[in-house]
């Protein structure tokens, strides 16, 4: 792709111009590296698609140059397409310790484990990639082992930041490396690429130490069992809970398949610390007195077959929510998610239990994984870089960053805003963005992948609002007069025992429009005609459009 | 529907448990009072629909009791049902002289103008309706001319609030009558009805008049044109507008359908007062210098279709957005409608705006309507009633309400937390609520009313999912064998020509299906081997489960 041997390129193939689905990749001649293979879930125009990954095509196109996948954290958004991304490419994967118990357990899932090269790294790590050097530095997220990335190439080092804040006092002791990065800085950075999922919001993110107070607070107060919703991968989170649940001397139960998996894999891997005999099976919750147990639960977003949905309707077997029981949504509803959750809300209140909820700053069981502007503005200062390329958000908030940038001393003109597919290449220190490479959204539907396009979800859609009516009509081989029907069978359009007389003029205009060609073979245009007389009647009278689809059946 | 003759009902028939369809009804004896007449738009899970009306069993069975419908303000949620209540009920109609305006501009839509007894009120105005007597107050809320309304029964007095906050400076000079509210609450009121939507937020509602000067202040930075997106019914929030293009010497235009209709009947009612010529056409927008116009236009909301959404990408015919223009967002957006309003501020922002957004405090473009924890507690003070139903709001909205009458004194037990059709009788001063009545969300589609239910809902969802698969087989009358077919048409699935070796084996399992059953007459067997059988090898194959028609054709 290069126009010149010896450029470098950076690109995205997901995560700009939205949130999700993330995958960066940076090119020096003819090494590439890839960062992150995120996915991405659809919003409900995409009728009945099931995941969002990014489009491969340069990446096939330029297979023999892939010198390996770095994943900057364990997020869905970040790792969600890694099993279809190794369907297709055989390059080794590096990730840390913690990174690669959450990918295990996808590549477990779709039988994919021991067909890659897995490579265990660490902020200490260093790696060699082609011509392109690689070292790491650690950032705070709401995650464990989160990695910045520093790439050394011939033409300047280039910075990715991964997701991160600054948290001074992190619920672990996976503090940020602010020394490597002054250093990291100081030694120059020409290009820094930085997540902007929190560039309209002020000030500096609150620390994750907050929570725990309120936690110990909610606990302590709380008379009956206490259920606290959050991201199963928000291990500091679990273990905050945990050290509250041992402070009120209860018991702990996980509810739902990820809380579970994700637990078991933090425990395994050292990164949440369980007493002995304090877990136990939800099955046994009903054992203990109400107080001397608590739970962590799976459907903080609302998602409607999660744990705390099922328990808000009650329909949650191994567990119940009696009034007095306590339900804490330590977690803030993701844009798009507001009106699942506030139903789930409802449905508690309506059980009696007492639940706290809301975000963050008003009731202080949730703080951002993300930096805020200030945080923003010390990782561009600490950097200092000579380009700033913003990732990883919306436009408004590309825009936003931009902005930070240039109040830190960036210079106007050298941040470049992207759309996924753009190229920004730098040249003997000189950068320019003046070409794209494909790109775009690759619909996962059932087992499908990239099977469905815009006009199998554009019939979807046509269907879901209007329904559809099946016009059949057999006509005779040898003089074309119609021998049975028309027959008329309609789903999510009328109910057919009240629609009669509609049906009937359906019928009617049908044969007419099979009659008036005479006899002459000309199916298409016979079905046009049905189309359109039947299409603009059933308008007329109902104001709806079902699409229609007529059969004819020669015999 | 009484157990007694002379006891005195409340139900709702819309507006519990749900923003929007508020309808409730005060029932004495044989006289029936209705309140409001709202719709509700159908969230995505509704496919199709248009609008969400109640159900009017109950009214219907009852017609000849109702005795009027009284509105007490002119927003969607409390009159967009107006057209299809008053197609079913001959009764008069009470409203003020701005809720009229509104409502006209429905009835004319639907060619009902002249059919019904329209009568004006005021705040000032008495009826008898039956054994009831009503008389009103007035209320501030985000729109003209609003009404509380009390209830004088032989039983005692009944005060609905209507939507409501307390704003002691309201942009306009309609000013909450707190001074008549309290000789209502010294008067004694056995039964308050009060709306809840921000009883979950704490302090008082900040007043209508911090919006202007905000907006003062932006006029004056603004270099380009300044756009002003807010509902057309915010009268005060447009005059406001009025006033700030006023001082900064600019030409006002107004953009969108109901921008236009609404300002109209404001100003033709005297609400609004916008000095002669300065109005302007939007054809005329270009005449003039950026620095020289203003303009109000509708898609606060993110609506696709609105004159802001269109202008963010482009494509409003008679006007442009700039670089450098200003741009600002006037209104919060409601649950639901987040996504849509971000991806028109991206658009603003790629079109060079300078966009002001965000929630109100942060910009303080926008305040709510609806009072805060502090005035619900003074209207419940004021009123010092008997007996309470918290109404207009989710179930966590009225949990909190009931929380705050009880701090304000209203005894435990007395509040009362309905269902829609549930009904509060009171009786000797005795209330309880033992009985519902029909109730329920009827959908308006198209030009039916109700004719859309679940099946037909159910089959929507189905097909907007996973698409569907017409399989036709022709089958000899004398001998049941395959004369033509299957033939397949599939819509929303797969495409076709992606799948010919998918088609051709779900051909030779309907032919199995039909073969299986050795010339028996048994459609519907056929007709069930043929969906199992399919349905089963599809899913295998592809994870989706399209719906399945097979349409057997006997000649």
């Amino acid at each position: 792709m290069s126009t010149n041997n010896n450029a470098l390129s950076f690109f995205a193939l997901g995560g700009i111009n939205e949130i999700g689905k993330n995958m960066y990749a940076l090119q020096y001649a003819d090494d590439i590296i890839v960062v992150d293979a995120g996915g991405k879930f659809p919003d409900e125009s995409l009728l009945g698609i099931d995941l969002i990954i990014p489009d491969f095509t340069y990446l096939e196109e330029n297979k023999e140059k892939i010198r390996g996948l770095i994943l900057t954290h364990g997020h869905e958004d970040h790792i969600g397409a890694i099993s279809y991304f190794l369907k297709k490419f055989e390059v080794p994967v590096y990730a840390t310790h913690f990174t690669f118990g959450l990918v295990e357990l996808k590549l477990n899932e779709h039988h994919l484990m021991g067909d890659s090269e897995l490579v265990t790294i660490d902020s200490e790590s260093k790696l060699e990639l082609g011509q392109i050097g690689v070292s790491f530095f650690r950032v705070s997220h709401s995650i464990p082992d989160c990695l910045g990335i520093v790439f050394h190439t011939p033409e300047g080092n280039v910075v990715h930041t991964g997701d991160f804040k600054f948290d001074l006092t992190p619920a672990n002791n996976q503090k940020t490396d602010i020394h490597k990065m002054a250093e990291i800085g100081r030694q120059g950075v020409l290009l820094l690429v930085s997540e902007s999922t929190n560039a309209e919001r002020k000030g500096l993110t609150p620390s994750e130490q907050m929570v725990g107070s309120h936690m110990d607070e909610a606990f302590m107060k709380a008379t009956g069992k206490v259920f606290v919703s959050t991201f199963a991968s928000n291990v500091s989170r679990v273990q905050q809970v945990v050290a509250s649940a041992i402070k009120t001397n209860r018991k702990l139960a996980l509810l739902g398949r990820s809380m579970v998996n994700v637990v078991q894999v933090a425990m395994e891997r050292g990164y949440v610390d369980i007493p002995d005999g304090m877990l136990i099976d939800a099955k046994q919750i009903e054992d203990f007195t109400p107080e001397r147990v608590a739970i962590l639960c799976t459907g903080s977003q609302g998602e409607p077959m999660a744990a705390l949905a099922r328990l808000a309707t009650g329909n949650y077997r191994d567990a119940s929510i009696y009034p007095g029981d306590t339900v804490i949504l330590a977690a803030s509803p993701i844009p798009g998610n507001e009106k699942g959750v506030s139903k789930i809300i409802d449905n508690l209140f309506k059980l009696g239990a007492n639940v706290i909820y809301g975000s963050g700053s008003s009731t202080g069981m949730h703080v951002s994984g993300h930096g805020y502007q200030e945080d923003l503005k010390l990782m561009l200062t600490l950097m200092q870089p000579t380009y700033f390329v913003p990732i990883h958000g919306e436009y408004r908030m590309l825009h936003h960053h931009r902005l930070l940038a240039e109040s830190v001393g960036v210079e106007q003109g050298n941040t470049f805003i992207i759309k996924n597919g753009d190229v920004v290449d730098i040249e003997h220190g000189a950068a320019r963005q003046t070409r794209s490479i494909p790109n775009g959204d690759t619909y996962v539907d059932g087992i499908g992948v990239g099977d469905v396009g815009d006009i199998v979800l554009r019939d979807r859609k046509q269907l879901s609002e209007d329904g559809m009516l099946v016009i059949v009509v057999t006509i005779s081989k040898s003089d074309r007069k119609i021998v049975s029907g028309p027959d008329t069978i309609s789903r999510g359009f009328v109910y057919a025992r009240n629609s009669e007389e509609l049906l009937k003029e359906v019928n009617s205009l049908a044969t007419k429009a099979v009659n008036d060609l005479h006899g002459e073979r000309q199916w298409n245009v016979m079905k046009q005609n049905i189309k359109k007389s039947v299409g603009q009647y059933l308008f007329r009278q109902t104001k709806r459009r079902p699409m229609i689809l007529p059969i004819i059946i020669e015999i």
